[in-house]
């Protein structure tokens, strides 16, 4: 009677290691995209206040919100009206919205987040997957881009959406801004709309840099879109928000995302609308929680990258965001002696053998056979808000003894799945 | 580039009323499903506290709120489970993912729920209309309904869902209780699953009267839908539930719905959830406000009735909800000699000529050329939460002078469109 569609697995984990007992040796969770922060008082005492909105308001939301978000964009070098803004529910119904709105076929990096190949499916649209370099994660190789465009259209297939995600879900870095521009280069000739999932944006290690969006190259073909859940740590309250292009075309679109939102979700939550007006007005306290948690985001996530190098995976250094995502290639034929010879036989190991709860990569789109994993480092701040309050203001968060025990901890799981590698180098 | 949408027209002419300005004659707006009523304290306070719910949680919901829910239902008669329940923002995503859970078409009554169609149609799923009685909306015809169905099937569709609304919107009645056990009668030889939209359950106007669901008929194959929008008058808070049937093949059904959340919304914001399990908690305060409200709902619905009725209308007389639907076939000569000749011109001469906002019947799938429309009576409670208290309190709320001015207004309105008729009965 109904379809054969599972629930989404990364929330399936989290609900999973919810659920089970703690036993002798508490499990390290990795499995989950969240950021383990207390939230500001200032985003509860907005909460509150918002009460008063209980009636139906705008779909795309309020005049003040929208504007709220426009200036975000603006403050970060994407010039931008309220007109331009839909705020929803979290970024995940937004960009649904975009797939049952824009028709055609889908075109997304590999790995990538979970939802997105998921959401394509469910408007009935083709996922055309195009690898990501070496380097980095969240877009595609340009060549790579051009040459599977082409080859699905003689296909019979009908690519027009590109999402790119920046910072990236799940490899924690971004393109450079070359590659950005070249990808733009090829959605430009191949006349594709690109979304720009940059919901990680604020989550960039390196304050001094300034994260280069598609929408500085091609804006009248990209839309943004956003959220708070990430660098605020609110997944819970769902607030998100997109950016359209301006001009017909981008209006066209943002149109018809309005009037889907209009019969699948009616607008975001009154309350929640006024902390979206709060929190994307960049007032002090907010632009110093951002500042704070990029940082304790880099220190661990560079942390467990390092443990994973000096473990023998090969990974991508993070830049953004709170993951990794080690590929333990180098140790096939030592794990292969352990029965652990694919993405779930190694997340099946890593959880039986040292209780460390990953998301395996063929949930990302990865091939099953390679043996990679996202690990999330932001779980790793700590089980109660008192530790996860002094690893946000720590000078070296390393050295906190909850957090340098859990490392230590994570540190020794790998040693062991490679200790011939780990007396070469030690 | 992008579909053909519109904004769904109920939530488009609210916004067009509240950008309108006043003028020297305010517009009478009811053209929208919202009662008009101050938020609870009780509720504020609810979500106030909720705020420390800020993590990602359950797809389907927290276990107390679920439990608040199963509670609900039990309650009213139809015991439930916490694990027959999923919580989301609003019953419309609900709905939304049941459409892109369940393969096959979808069978509505006409008129119905403007989103339920479109809803159907962003699934890909082909609209089976069928009339309803002339006593009653929201429930099919029984015997139209069996007839419709085989028809489809031999036209190549593939009917599967069933869509009720009891009480009903857009006709503010509801369905006897053998039309109940007819219409599942017929839901059940033909293989259909019910989905029975509940949201108006509470504002049933006559308080000694049980309402009588599908699910204590066929409850191995009905989906009941509810929420707190309409009865407490927070439709802006965005909270909704599902119940599922037990059983295999209800479980199926709910697994594939919570799979669906888990890719378009995550979870109902965790702060509304705790809103959730206070409010279906039923404690006293909530038990007295739905029954304030229904009052007041019954007393100005069936007063609005009369004077329709007194200006020549057909109309169902109301019992449920917050709507009448008039039917002025019986002026159409006068009508047309003002060049009003469909619904369409029908809602723009009562807007032009008496600033009164409807929404035409056309909008909920009925003949455009019926002289048919929906008013929503709960927009009438006053403008300022002091007038919306007393008209919640007051022994009798049509005595009111906020209430009696605005009443007096729509009569004159109705009885000019039709002068001879008030002169011979006047």
């Amino acid at each position: 009677m109904s379809r054969g569609r599972a629930v989404s697995p990364n929330l399936a984990l989290n609900e999973l290691v919810a659920r089970s007992g703690r036993g002798d040796r508490p499990l390290v969770h990795l499995g989950f995209g969240e950021a383990r922060l207390p939230v500001l008082a200032s985003l509860r005492a907005r909460l509150a206040a918002g009460a008063r909105h209980h009636g139906y308001g705008p779909v795309a939301g309020s005049p003040a919100a929208r504007a709220a978000v426009a200036g975000y964009f603006t403050r970060r070098g994407i010039p931008t009206t309220p007109g331009q803004i839909v705020v929803g529910p979290g970024s995940k119904p937004l960009l649904m919205a975009l797939h049952l709105a824009v028709p055609g076929d889908v075109v997304l990096p590999v790995p990538c987040w979970n939802s997105y190949p998921a959401q394509a499916d469910m408007a009935g649209r083709k996922v055309i997957g195009v690898p990501i370099p070496a380097e980095y994660g969240g877009v595609p190789d340009p060549l790579a881009l051009r040459d599977r465009i082409r080859a699905a259209r003689v296909a019979g297939h009908d690519p027009r959406i590109l999402i790119l995600t920046l910072p990236d879900n799940p490899t924690g870095t971004f393109a450079p801004r070359e590659a950005v521009r070249s990808v733009c280069g090829v959605a430009e000739d191949e006349d594709l709309l690109v979304v720009s999932d940059e919901i990680y944006r604020d989550t960039v290690h390196d304050p001094a840099h300034r994260l280069f969006s598609p929408a500085e190259v091609i804006p009248e073909r990209t839309i943004v879109t956003t959220g708070l859940s990430k660098s605020l740590a609110i997944g819970g309250w769902r607030i998100g928000a997109a950016r359209f292009p301006e001009g017909p075309r981008g209006r066209r679109v943002r149109d018809t995302v309005v009037a889907v939102a209009s019969d699948v979700w009616s607008s975001l939550a009154g309350p929640m609308q006024e902390v979206a007006e709060y929190a994307f007005g960049d007032p002090p306290e907010i632009r110093r929680r951002l500042r704070d948690s990029a940082r304790l985001h880099g220190a661990v996530a560079r942390e467990v990258h390092a443990l994973m190098v000096r473990a023998g995976a090969l990974c991508r250094p993070p830049t953004g965001a709170f993951y990794v995502y080690p590929d333990l290639e180098p140790l096939r034929p030592r794990l292969a002696r352990r029965g652990v010879t694919d993405s779930d036989t190694l997340r099946r190991h890593l959880f039986d053998r040292y209780g460390l709860v990953v998301l395996a990569g063929h949930h990302l789109g990865d091939h099953p056979e390679a043996l990679r994993f996202k690990a999330a480092t932001s779980m790793l701040y700590g089980e109660t808000e008192e530790e996860q309050e002094e690893a946000l203001s720590a000078a070296d968060p390393l050295r906190l003894p909850h957090i340098s025990g859990i490392l230590t901890r994570i540190e020794e799981s790998f040693a062991d799945l490679n200790p011939a590698h780990d007396e070469r180098t030690g």
